[in-house]
């Protein structure tokens, strides 16, 4: 039996990490980078088979920083027939500059793509969420072969429209990065009082800067891709401190009460990372067969936090309909059920023998 | 032999640790609490001896809210000749309202006065940081044995001024945990996109949202007495936020990555809690006989983050002139020293023999 053939272009600590849970499921990888001794040392670290390109990958990943991907596509793209994805961390301007059915959008939330091989992990993905972006022009065979993959790997996959996963990412990853550092300075700024002053920052202090301390390299890539959404996020932060600034200068102690019972609420809501393991049920829902439906369907999921535990798409043999099955948890089918009826859909709700 | 004798007024988790750290090392603690069966359960808990007042305290720890601590204290140093110190986490406004030399203002950083008695931790103190507030009209031995009772319990021991520790708690306390609310609030207003975007929430965004899930009660108080620090922080936050967001609307790379590189920079420079265990120096200074020198000179040390390891204060027969016999760490005796002659006092540096 041959192996899986896998690709990987850029391989930082994402690229050899991916290099690395594949190679320990029997996957054959050959990667590349474009310093040479970076794909030497991943070689050195089992992360590889072969150092250089694939033409016969049945999926080659591109784990470079995010601007230099839209390039990387259009060169996997041309040198192989298989399906090509990504790790950038923002996605719209990707999705925009690689319109080719064979392109899977991709973001897996571990890691970063700029720091070393040499933190490269096989266990880097297990429990994380992985978001892919299908858009309508996404062929549906590419888009579950990624999400099979990414499974295989350990992740839970979430697939989101690339704007939508542009604008949470700014909200819950590149707008606190941003606070963070703007907390440093506030504390920097002090001048003389500053060694006492860090002596006081007791855990609460550490925690809200300690992503502070990362690399800023990937920063300005990121800012710029993503500027609309993280200009957004950061005026209504603003805005959202101005009114707890007044709440505080006015002494409004019950409205300094409302504003932390509701943060306290939202924060004891934040779900885990980890998909719940309970009942699974089957939703059936017949589709056209055009394309994009999927993107659509799994894209709507994605939005209502509902896990899709596994997929399928059942061809009919009349040609112009089919039927999609997804297995989703018990407790979240009635929100697909609603959600795709609101799209125009029927699904049918059938709890598993 | 008798043992020391100590009370607790506010039996909640910082009260309950004080108790119990006391009994262990054999001093007798009675306890007090306005509600009665928090008391009972300090008592049950071992963190008292006795429910009740103590006249013959020697100190009286005010564990209370913070808004309560003034007239706690008027009420404890009518009843004992001891010496009162309280645990409030504001401290500009409990020492204008509170001007006897017998009480020394208190913060140590570690837990919150408002935690419940079962999570109350003997150890709880062991490597924190435990501010005092000395001021002109502190008794010398008063400050000193509050001091030595702190150090017992394993804090490291920081005098500040006491608007100098409200605008440094400003910083790394309160407007953190308005900043971490407001980061909440900005996922929580997404609405129906809300469980998607918190499935997103990788670590750093867990980080920095972590203290919004602390119970809300105590912050009206602490809010309306540091009120003023707080505005001018969060002032402050604002203006650097609208900062950040420029650079990034303007796509100024070079920008970006001085403000991250600043930040980065900060943050790695961010003193362990624990003091250093260096070799250690005296720094001796000729003192007048007055009261505040001893106030001044150790929120001297404290805005330096100079640690005094020990402290002794040799009179003079003479009278009217004193010497102060500070150990420090040797690498920040020259710091000290500097900044006593800036003052006006005449300090001599000496290694330990």
């Amino acid at each position: 039996m041959t192996s899986r053939r896998a690709a990987v272009v850029g391989t930082g600590l994402i690229g050899g990490s991916i290099g690395l849970a594949l190679r320990r499921r029997g996957w054959h990888v050959t990667g590349d980078d474009r310093d040479p001794a970076r794909a030497a040392r991943a070689l050195e670290l089992g992360a590889l088979d072969v150092v250089g390109r694939d033409p016969d990958a049945e999926i080659t990943f591109l784990a470079t920083p995010v601007q230099a991907v839209a390039e990387a596509a259009r060169t996997a793209l041309a040198s192989t027939r298989g399906v090509v994805t990504d790790v950038g961390s923002v996605k719209a301007s990707i999705m925009s500059a690689v319109s080719d059915s064979r392109f899977v959008g991709g973001h897996p939330m571990a890691g970063s793509e700029q720091d070393g091989v040499d933190g490269a992990d096989p266990d880097l993905f297990a429990g994380a969420v992985w978001v892919l972006t299908p858009v309508p022009s996404t062929d549906d065979a590419a888009y579950a072969l990624v999400r099979s993959v990414a499974i295989e790997l350990g992740a839970d996959v979430l697939a989101l429209a690339p704007e939508h996963h542009d604008a949470l990412v700014a909200v819950v990853s590149h707008v606190p990065h941003l606070t963070a550092a703007s907390l440093m300075h506030l504390a920097d700024e002090r001048g003389t009082e500053h060694r006492a002053l860090l002596r006081l920052a007791a855990g609460g202090f550490r925690d809200m800067t300690r992503i502070a301390a990362g690399h800023p390299g990937i920063w300005p890539d990121i800012c710029a891709e993503n500027r609309d959404a993280i200009v957004e996020v950061l005026d209504g932060l603003v805005t959202s401190l101005q009114s707890v600034r007044d709440v505080v200068a006015n002494d409004d102690r019950a409205g300094l009460l409302t504003v932390l019972e509701r943060a306290r609420s939202a924060r004891a809501n934040l779900p885990s990372r980890v998909a719940s393991a309970g009942d699974l049920c089957e939703v059936r829902v017949p589709v056209p067969d055009r394309a994009g439906v999927l993107a659509e369907v799994t894209t709507l999921a994605g939005a209502l936090d509902v896990n899709i535990a596994d997929l399928e798409i059942a061809h009919s043999s009349e040609g112009d309909q089919g039927v999609l099955i997804l297995l989703v948890d018990a407790l979240a089918a009635e929100r697909l059920r609603t959600g795709l009826t609101s799209l125009g859909y029927r699904p049918a709700v059938l709890p598993l023998e």
